[in-house]
Order: structure tokens, then sequence, then C-alpha cells
């Protein structure tokens, strides 16, 4: 961590910075440019002591040289994560198809849509029993009904089952039936929420937050895994912009990115990063090019009747073609579907 | 609502979606265009079934004539809602100084604070418990000991006190201590938690999601008031937007813009919303001039010393000069400090 | 376009504003719903005069029903625009890569670089002669001897050559040396620049500008196309967003949008879109599968030495396993490199 | 600057960059910290030649201790710069009030409009001859016949003109009629026109680009400056960020921030920073609270009727209890109007 100190700087308050920086059991490193003094605070983890420096009138910036976050971090493990959702592989050389209605709705309309997508191709069924409603007047999901219908299903396909919980209270209950938990973009800094699924069993499908960086996605990461679950698979699911032709702009430029920067597994939700269901295959293509390990897609038999997000859902059928489609370009980048 | 056909769609469409909208309870009204046909849904709350359109192939876009919000909006309610925090009136004539440090951090120097921003002017204190951290290593709060210390200094003080709930679990315990509720910016959207605070006895301080559009505010508001809590209060806390001098951009706008649209008093944070000590007192002044009912505003004895945000926290004779300045514009618009 | 009027309109004020509707030539059709009132303009064109009822006090808001552009949409032309630069096409099955380094620095490092990427498969050469610079202290490009150079690094390779001009004046130089005219990303809505080019001979390479939206773009677009130059090209080179881990965020949700609202022809720019070298090939993989028509490449055979934006060029071997990989993709969905 | 480098930098790299740096004539100065080294490149205008190192693969980032503008710093010249517009002062005491129409439109209109807006308060008239308009279908403005209309109702009211010149061959003619030479928030980076601008007599008012960041705008007062040009006053006028309840977000703390940073005047634009008449009189108030030496004010006699941005247009009337207001503001703060 660099300190930058301001041009109008006093001798005094120098020294009283080194002073608190060794205090702090780092070594101070002191560099007299031109113009300007900079402090070097030199030792393990000192990025984590940053806050206690802003507070100081005469330091003009801090320059973080390592990253916040480290278990998620490729320095931390060189070698891709692979989590396993009940044997199921995601971050190895098979890219995974989770596929499945917004929301549980019945079960007869879940069953229809889960066979369907297996047929498809997909592996993992989705489908959301608790539902985070930006209206309190829409349907808010069928809670532990959803849950049961979902195993049934489960039963049935022999598909896995990820649905969200919405609040550390609801962990317990979800791990129950789901294969795999997920964390919905709106919770992505819900902290009680990461801690609890950090000592769940299950493994956890944690969403970008629709404006959060890719630093910050990787912290929330570091939060699961800080509480010992190492099976945290990432997604982008599109970022909040000011362009309003798509509904967010997914970010396929994150996906090369976190790789470089992190071990951990990436799928890719092209449904909710563009809100349109006729770019939903296309783009789904390229999250496969820019080297995604799987992808989310919200599929309906009728998605005209869809009690949620029916506009970006797509037809089974659709899904046939885009698995088609994604297979092509996975198998002449060496990977499979 | 309005829908607005492809034009490309047939007459048998057309009378598909006119039927569904006569089952659901509407009129439809048809005007037919130039070029394009669009369909006019007829009714109160029409809006609410926005979602069952967009599934429609043949729907080009759908406008909303009426709002989505109901018990928030203007139109509900004429006349401006005054929030009573203990008696402590927001939303009134007079200006509202809330103040304190970041994080609760020893009974000491919270107390050491809580008299200084009294002193200086302001009527409610404010301070962590429960700390929502970007890293699982930054300090995460002392709990319940905090909102004891928060309690102490409120009889020592006569403040009020205002405290975050980060968790439906936590809002029991919370509202034993605080005389009113606050929900954070990251929280804007953890809906479990919204619907607990709606049914607490305590007034509720709604902090601006970082990347939420004034609607979604007042979306997140409706769910408090649609659980029986009439007690809201609204915070611009700043957004994420491509500039990077200040951490986040103060949306001053969003003051007369809710004011329009909403009957919730409305308070600024242009500590967290500028995230630079300096800026604090002429944001603040500004803030008031926008019509601000309050002011959040984090002071701190020590900022060098403080466990988090001391950058952006202002010295205790920096909170007077700041109420001096925000008095006199004050007055001049007809209103007090 | 339809004018949704405020709750509390007079009825003087909704013949007003049918009044006006008829005095512009349209007709003017009323709905009047549970609570408020519409007005649909109905007519050709009706959209341009959107801002003639902007100023109306009682209007709540004005939704267009057709595009403000016409030239530039699918509707006006149903089938994909091929350009052709100086015979070589781009629109076609074909994908066209563009290569070069960002400014023209000499003559001999110009010819090793056109020699380089010719032989890993590029077919036009890019290169600034006239470059935009944040700094007036930056290198400002060669000038007419830079156009020189291009010229005769064409004669040597016959490679196509697309070069930036930045001002009306500089349009007639650039455009005896140039087979096809860049438009940067600052100056795309610098209309002076767009009517010039839209008179010029050439074909245009319009790069969107780094906050327009995709409607902005086209309406650029139309500038040059209204001024009788149909042969535009169109340039995603990534947009400004909260996110820092990238210079820009490449937006390839823009290209599928694109194909569906214009018939223009759309490649991709990776290197100013990420300004990060080791992304570059990854992202020109994904804007393929995406649908790009075409790519443009920042190469230099020292990039260390680059006057300009080196951080993001790449070598020409990395060009050549680019375009391996971007062949494989093409020719998997149906194209050919 | 500090070069920090890669965890898996060589020896050889570092004494490669070490060379460099003493190559360009500065001194590095090596710090080997736990994990990484960094160099600092110690001499004056370092930063001039970031560009250089940003093309090293083992470099990991860069950062910028100085600005990388000098003579629009308040480093360079500590004391505010007051800018006369043929006598009238920008920056000193006085707060001035511009308005105007958003385009001329025909001499009678804007002589109306000229003589009201005086009375009102106003000393310096606006109105566009030469119109950047998103449409090419949109009225363009009268060119040099608006000119002379402008120059006329100066005559007659005493008012001084500004207008704005869209292409470095307009400079010389829009000189001959306007008092200050307006450069548009699209031109912003047109740095022909900036240069074109830095050697006129007249002094310019740069309007910030909607997606420039604060640097970034003094950066394209830095290009204006270096020609010799002193007199440069700057204007905040609106982002673009991802909230849709406003046309832009208009950026007030822009002002305190470009203060502490220049030493150049700051107007404010909230006509067009807000898009929306009613805010107009709040957010000019907020904007003279943030430290405003000036606004910018769309005012025209009938907006239903003006030929362009007739919307954010605001009665004389209006413009009467506006400055009013901030004349209030700006005498508690020690001001004047």
């Amino acid at each position: 961590m660099i300190l930058t100190l301001k041009l109008d700087v006093t001798e005094k308050q120098i020294q009283e910075t080194i002073t608190k920086i060794e205090e702090l059991g780092f070594k101070a490193h002191t560099s007299r440019g031109a113009q300007r003094v900079t402090l070097g605070v030199i030792g393990q983890n000192a990025a984590s002591y940053r806050e206690v420096f802003e507070g100081y009138d005469w330091i003009e910036s801090i320059t973080l040289i390592s990253k916040p976050y480290k278990l998620a971090s490729r320095e931390w493990k060189k070698s891709d994560t692979v989590v396993s959702v009940d044997g199921l592989e995601i971050g190895a050389k098979r890219i995974v198809v989770v596929a499945g209605p917004c929301a549980v709705e019945n079960s007869e309309i879940l069953l229809q849509i889960a066979k369907a997508v297996k047929k498809a191709g997909a592996t993992i069924l989705r489908g959301g029993a608790f539902k985070p409603r930006t209206s309190p007047y829409s349907f808010q999901g069928l809670g532990e009904d959803g849950l049961k219908m979902l195993a049934d299903a489960r039963s049935e396909t022999g598909l896995k089952i990820v649905t969200e919980a919405m609040s550390p209270s609801q962990v317990e209950l979800v791990s129950r039936y789901a294969d795999m938990l997920q964390i919905g973009a709106r919770n992505m800094q819900n902290y009680d929420l990461l801690k609890e699924v950090g000592q769940a069993e299950k493994p956890v499908l944690l969403k970008r937050g629709m404006s959060a960086t890719v630093e910050e996605l990787l912290m929330s990461a570091e939060y699961i895994l800080s509480q010992g679950n190492k099976n945290v698979v990432l997604c982008e699911r599109g970022i909040r912009t000011f362009e309003t032709s798509t509904r967010f702009t997914l970010d396929l430029n994150a996906i090369p990115v976190i790789k470089r920067q992190s071990h951990l597994p990436v799928i890719v939700d092209p449904s909710h990063g563009t809100g349109v269901r006729s770019l939903v295959p296309v783009m789904a293509g390229a999250a496969v090019a820019a080297g995604a390990d799987g992808l989310l897609i919200e599929v309906h038999t009728e998605p005209n009747r869809a009690l949620s997000d029916g506009k970006q859902s797509i037809y089974p059928e659709t899904l046939k073609e885009t698995i088609e489609r994604i297979r092509a370009i996975a198998e002449c980048l060496g990977r499979e579907v």
C-alpha cells in the first residue's frame, strides 16, 4: 500500500504517519520525489489497514498494491476450482446449462418445463420459490411448497436443483431441498446472508450485483469462502448502465477479467443480462466464446402466461437451438456441452 | 398502460391480446395509427399486470401511465408526511441534523462524539452497531454491545438514536434500543428485511441503493408502507456513476424529483455521498437549498483513528460551522435548523 | 407518438393540444382512461415533432411509437447492407479484420506492422495520422505525412487503408489518401463533421461514442446517410460504466440490438473496448459469436515503444492466433474469415 | 508516477524498466515490498510519459502522483481566475446569470426574450445560431443570420452575448459577433475546435461532456489555455447516469471538486442538467449553495412554441423568482447576484 502525501505536508506529519505505520507492525518506506513524498506500507495484509490512513488530512491518495481479497484470488490458488453440484461439475471441460422458469408456479408447469429443458440438454433446473420482486404487489413465490415441487421435479427428471435463498433464516430450509443455493443480484452485499451460506454444506451460485464491480463480486465471494464453504460459482447477469435498449448491459468482459484474478468458475445469465428474449441465443454463444463455464437461462413453455419475467424467457425449442449453437462454439474452443 | 404492437402483428394476435385484457377485467382501447396499432389497457391498477403482457412476442413496448407505487405517491396523499422520531419531527419546517460516527467503537468515544454533536446542534445520534462491510476482514461492528452504548449515550444527552438493522432477525433487537431503524443502501432491495421493518413500531430511515432509480427507491418504501408502517424517511446518499473524483455522485436532483412524486420526507447524506471530508459542508448547504428535510453527517472527534470511513468524517467544529451554514440557507428559504 | 396528459389537465388544454396536432397535419386520437387522457398523434413522421409537445406543461410524458431514424432503420431497408471498401466487402459472409497501430509513427515501423498484419490475415490497415488526444502535451499525430506513409504501406502490401478525420476541413485531404474514413468516438456527435463525410465519396467507419446509446449511434449514422453517403459501417468500441477493471465496457449486446434495428454492418474494437492487451483475443472471439461483421484491432511490433495506447496493442503473433480463433468460431456459425 | 510491477517480474525486466526511466531523464526509485516491487519515476512532468510504460507486460498498474493538467491546476495558479466578458466579470463576488432561448428563432422573439431576461436580472444573453442536434431532421439553427439577431439584441439591451461555435471554421465568424464563445458538451473533446478557440481573442465557455470526468474537463480546458487563451469558464450541465427521472444527472459535487483542483470559474446549467422545467429554480439555488459562479438558464416567452428544448425552458417570470431565490442564498454566503 502506497500513501501519497499532499504537497504541503509538514515534516511532523510525515513522522506521525511513519510512527503509525510502524505501530501497526509494518515497515515504512519513504520516497521523496521532485514535488511529492510517498510512503510505502510494507508487510503482509497492509491493504486491510487502508481505512486507518484514509482519515489523515495530509494524505492525498492511497494506492493498493495487493488485492483486498485473498481466498478468492488466483494468487492464492493457481488452478481452476471445479465445483461439484451433487456430482455434476462446474468449471471443468464441460459447459453446464442451467435452465428453468423464473418462478416456480405450480407442479404441473414446472414438471413440463423440467422435462423439456432436460430433453434440450440442460443438466440443472432453476426456478424461484422465494422471489425478490421490486413491487410488494407482484407474485412473491410459493415458498416451501415451491421447494417441494422442485424436489419432485428432480426425482422425476434427475436434474439437479438450484434455487434462491433471500434471507439468513431461509438458508437451512432451502438447503434441505436444493443441490445449490443461489444468492441473487440484489443480495450480493447482504453480508449476513453471505455468512450463512458460507456455513452451509451446499455449493453457492453468487450473482453479481447490478452495480457491483468485479472486485466487489470477488469480495462477496471472499465472505463465503472465509466461512469455510469453498464451493462458489460466480454469475455475470448484466450491469446497470445508461443504455436502455437492453434491460441491463451483459458484461462479458467480466469473464476473462475474473478468470485472470480468480480461480472460481463463472457462468452467465443472458436472460436477465439482456432482458430480451430474442437476444438470449446469440449472447449465450458469445458468453461461451468469452470463456463462460456455464449458462443460466430462463425457459418457459408458455412465456405469455409466466407470472414473472416472461419477456425474457425462451421456449424449450429455442433452448435446444441455443445449446446446439453453444456446443458448436464450445467444441471449436476445446470444450464440450 | 399502453401496449404498442409490432408492425407485423396479425389481426388474430390483436384479438388474442384484447381477449386477455378483458379477461383480466380491463377495458381494451384500440388505436390504429398510420403504421402501428396500440392497445390501451384501461382500469384501476392496470400497471401491476405489466408482466402478463411482457411475454407476448408481438408487443413491441409497454408504456405505464400510472406509477407502479401507490401508498408512497403524492397522488395518494397530497400533503407532506411528517415522521415523528419519539416526538422529534422530520419533514416539518425544522431541518433535522443526524450526526455521529460511522461505527460505534467504544462507549467513551461514542459519548464524547454524542456530546460534541449535540453541542453543535444535532438532535439525532447515528452510529452503526451492525456494520455492512465490503471485506469480511474489516471491523464488523459491536452488535448488541454497540446498541447498549447508543442507548447510554441517549440517556446522557437526550439525543434520539438511529442505527442500522442488517437482517430480518435483527429488527426486533435493534427496535428495542433505537428510536429509528436504518436500512442501508446495500439492503434497499432486501425485501424480507423491508417487510420486517414494515411491521416494526419504529420509524424507518431508508437509504437509496447506490444504483437504484428514484422509482425503485419509492417501490422499496412501498414495501414498508404496505406492511402498515407509515413512518418512512428517504435518504439520498450518492449513486454510482463513471465519475471517480468523488466516491459516489451525490444526486441532489433526487430531492425535488421525490418531492414531486411522493409525500415522504427526504434527508441527504453528504458524507457517504461524496466520500470526501472537505466536500461535506458545502454539499450539506446545497442539499438544504435543494429542499432536503434533514442531513445525515458522519462526525468523529478523531477521524484518523476511526475504525471505518474516517476519510469522510468531519470534526465536531466543522459540524458546527456546517450547521451555521445550513441555518443561514434554511432561513432565507423560510425554514429553520 | 402518444401524449399522456397530466391528471389535472383541463378540457380547454386538451382541446388546445388537439388543435395543435391537427395544425401540424396529423390526426389526433383521444383515449380517456379511468384516470388519464392520452392523445395519439397519427401520421407519417409524427416523432420528428416531439419537441413541439415537450414544452406543454400539461403533458406528463411522450412515447414514441416509431424510431426517430429512418434511412438507418431495418424497416426502411430489410436486407443487410454490404459496404464496399475499394472492392473489399464489409457486411457479407466474410468477417473482415482491420489491424494496425494506434498512431502512424514513422514509415519504417508502419510498413513492418502492415506486412505483419497482412501475413496474419488482416485485409485493412488502420493507423491514425490525426490523433484526438486527451492531453495537449501528448503526441498529436503526423498529419499529412502520416497519410502518405499509409498510402505507401498500401502500395507495398495491397491492404486497404482506414484512418480518422477529426474536423470537416480535413475530410477532403484524408479522402485523397484513405479508402475509408474513420469518425472517432469523441466525434460521434460532431455534426458538421458527419455532414461533411456524408458528402464524401468514401465509405465511413462510425465509432460509437463512449456514452452514446445505440439509438444515438443510429441517429449519427442517419446524419451521414441523409447527406447521400450510403456506405456506413458502425463500430462498437466500449461504453463508459462504473466498472474499472477494464478501461471501457465493451458492449457486445449492441451487435444483435443493432442488427435488429438497422441494416448497417457492425464491427467491434476490442482493443479500445477493453484497454487491456490480454483480453483482446478472447473478446474478439466473443464479438464474432455475437454477430460482428469485422474486428478493429490495434497491433504493434513493439508495443512498449508505441507512442500511444501501447497497453492495449497486441503483437502480430497474437493477431495470428486471434484470427485463428475467430475463424474457428466464424466457421461453426456459417461465416468465414 | 509510480509503477507497480507484477508478482512474477524478473530482475532483468526490473533493470530494463529502470534503464528506460533514466533514458527519459528521470530518477528511478526502487521499493521492494513483502511481495511487490514498485518503481517511482521522479522528476518534473513524469506523468506525461505514462503511456510509454503502459505497454510493458510486467507492469501491473501505474499511479499518477501529479495531475496530468498544469495550467488549469490550482497548484499552478493559487488565486481564483476572474474572466472578463467585455468588462463583465465571471468568477468574482457577483454571481452571473446567463439566460435566453435554446435556439435563436427570429429577431422579434429573441428581442422579446432578451428584454424579459434583462428585466429579470440576467446580464448575458444566450442563444444558439449553430445548433448541434441529435437528428438531422431537427431545426439546425439560423447560422450567421442568428448571430446578427444576437448582436442586434445586444445593441438594444446592453446584454453581453454568448453563443456556440461547432467547428473550427466557424470560430472566426462567431467571434465577430459574440462576446463569449461556447463549446458545447458534445464538442468538449473536439480538439481541433479547442485549439481554434484557444487562439481566439474572446473568452470561452466550456461545457462538460455528458460522460466526461472532472479531470477530462480540466484536460480540455488545458487545450485552450495551452494555446494562450487564459479566459476559460467551465460549465457543469449534467452527466449521463442510469437514472431516468431527470434527462441528465446535474452533478453539483463537481463544483467544489473543480474549485479545489482548479482556479477557473464554474457556472451551472440546470436547464440541460435536469431537462425538466419545474426543477430549474430549486436546482439553480442548490448550485449557488454549492459554490457556482454563475448560472446558464434557458428562458422562453412561449416554451410551447420553442423550436428546441421547450420542455426545459422557463418563463421570464420564473426566471425572476429564480433570481430572487439565488440572490437570497448568495447573500447569506457572502456573495451577490
